[in-house]
């Protein structure tokens, strides 16, 4: 499969993000969702950024307290040995396999373009941390245009553990806020541009603790607020490229052949690759073809390092005619885009 | 607090069930969903089978097959490394917190009484495994009354995970499914017997795997199918009675003072205690009061000792003035009820 990427690329780093909080550093700008507005494209980054530390023994994680709407930080050294600090994403407990904090926080701010290569981030936060439920951050937000309402829902990360959660907007400046709308733990959500025989669709990706994986499901709903019918869509495969984890990536595709999701995959040591699978037009509950091998692996050097190295990760893409532009975060740190070929992606699928 | 238990405690034992399955035991007549129906009291038992092994040395696990609509039979030795069998409920994979097969097949049986003591268990099942998210069993039915229909909903376990979901009946003979409202991983769902503010409204206890623990959440809904605005409700209490997991039990009881819910709580030890919060009337995400102490803990010898001992759990109360007619599974094993002043615990409350 022919991929070009942006000689551009890294179209966005933390570099080019001018840090909101006082003291702190933007260590990525990465995972955006991504939509066409009037003549020009958004990407709606997740910006992360953490407290800057001048003592390498100290490990800092800043909380966003709902109350007083202030982040406040705090502090851990290395030798403490109540926790785990290994992972530079997260601090976790020693004595059990969850996180207690993380070492960053993320929200989500604008960056425009009129060409799709050169971007300019705005000044301020568009969607900040506001609630209890999203005191550790919000991350890896999808946009999905329905009539003229922009839904922008993204990972609400706090002690409770991360849910989906959901805005809208029509113009990019005001925001209404529509809660939580898929309950922990859930990331990856994509919600379908059009009701499909009266319902709107939208895929997630529990991750369930007693049994089972984190796969991809899809839901259903009548106001996009309340979903249900819960479906098991689509799962691992051992031993291949996708056998780790599993998440929806850009807002599905409509295709003559089907809805083309274009999703992600990581294998048991955390390579992120993109693939893509396809579901029935008037069924989407019905996978017809999924790709054997990734249609995008980390092979780019900003793809191969960063702060979590080895990651491709895509939450929108630009469909004009054949072409596919799927914007990507790379290494949990910058964005990049690739071009590819819609029918060769549908070409490479193999029909079940 | 006055607690009076039945004479006839336990009220169904394993021994009042005929097997379903040929070649199997009923191990388990517990955790019954409760209500009023017409002039009877309807037990909805959840009925645990395993086969009858007869080497002490095989461990055995029922699985419902949905194309061939057959309950297979897998077969462990306990000498298999690959595996964990120190839980008698569950067959665990020894690399990790994460259990691969069930030890019994649960599904959900009637019984009736007219006078809540004296119960008659049908022959058949009334709510069997039907799909693939129910391939491991349905477990612990609440039933909540809104006009005139049923709506009974319980955890659906499969390899896929455990979620809750929803049939709805008129006269317990037709049942109606309607899919699983809440994904994985989630249990304990109780709907509210009516519309607050015109929304309905459920609790639910997600199990997220990353962070956060088994609390009690409150979803909302306009049609009972599509739940969302998922907020968090209730929470552990460190070095209390309720500092392993919580769940609702009862379908809320609507008092003066707000909405009462029985709700159990486990230790970390996992010995499961009922205890009772009080909810705002009008707006049921606001928690007004709440037990220090369990209103019941196990302590007669059938809730002590059993399959899984040291377990109280109810699913379902019928209320009749002041007296609270507390139904509840006992070591996961059999059927008790208990009687207490509904006053008595609404006064036993810490107020917030």
């Amino acid at each position: 499969m022919k991929i070009y990427r942006y000689e551009e690329n890294p179209l966005i780093t933390p570099k080019d993000v001018k840090p909101y909080h006082p003291g702190f550093e933007v260590i990525g700008a990465f995972n955006a969702g991504v939509t066409k507005f009037g003549d020009e494209i958004i990407m709606l980054l997740r910006v992360a950024e953490r407290p800057i530390s001048h003592d390498p023994n100290i490990v800092k994680a800043p909380v966003f307290n709902p109350d007083t709407k202030e982040v406040e930080i705090y502090e851990f050294h290395k030798d403490n040995p109540n926790y785990d600090f290994s992972d530079p994403r997260v601090i976790k407990y020693a004595s059990k396999d969850k996180f207690a904090y993380l070492t960053s926080l993320s929200y989500l701010r604008i960056a425009r373009s009129k060409d799709g290569r050169h971007f300019t981030v705005e000044d301020k936060p568009f969607v900040y941390p506001s609630n209890h439920l999203e005191t550790f951050g919000i991350e890896d937000p999808r946009i999905t245009l329905i009539d003229d309402v922009y839904y922008i829902y993204f990972s609400a990360v706090s002690p409770y553990g991360v849910g989906e959660a959901m805005v809208s907007t029509k113009d990019f400046v005001h925001v209404t806020h529509h809660g939580m709308i898929f309950a922990p733990e859930n990331k990856d959500v994509l919600i379908f541009p059009e009701k499909i025989n009266g319902k709107y669709y939208a895929l997630h990706r529990p991750v369930p603790k007693s049994n089972g994986s984190p796969e991809i499901w899809i839901a259903e709903s009548d106001n996009l607020l309340y979903w249900g019918n819960h479906q098991f869509l689509l799962g691992l495969r051992e031993g291949m490229w996708d056998d780790g984890r599993i998440g929806g990536g850009a807002v599905p595709i409509k295709t003559e052949r089907g809805w083309l999701e274009l999703y992600h995959g990581a294998s048991k040591d955390d390579r992120y690759c993109m693939g893509a699978v396809l579901l029935d037009l008037k069924d989407p509950t019905k996978v017809i073809a999924r790709s054997e091998k990734p249609i995008l692996e980390p092979e780019a050097d900003y793809e191969l390092e960063g702060f979590f190295g080895n990651v491709v990760f895509s939450c929108g893409a630009i469909v004009e005619g054949d072409i596919v532009k799927m914007y990507y975060g790379v290494a949990d740190t910058s964005m990049a885009c690739a071009e590819l070929s819609l029918s060769e992606i549908l070409d490479s699928l193999t029909y079940l």
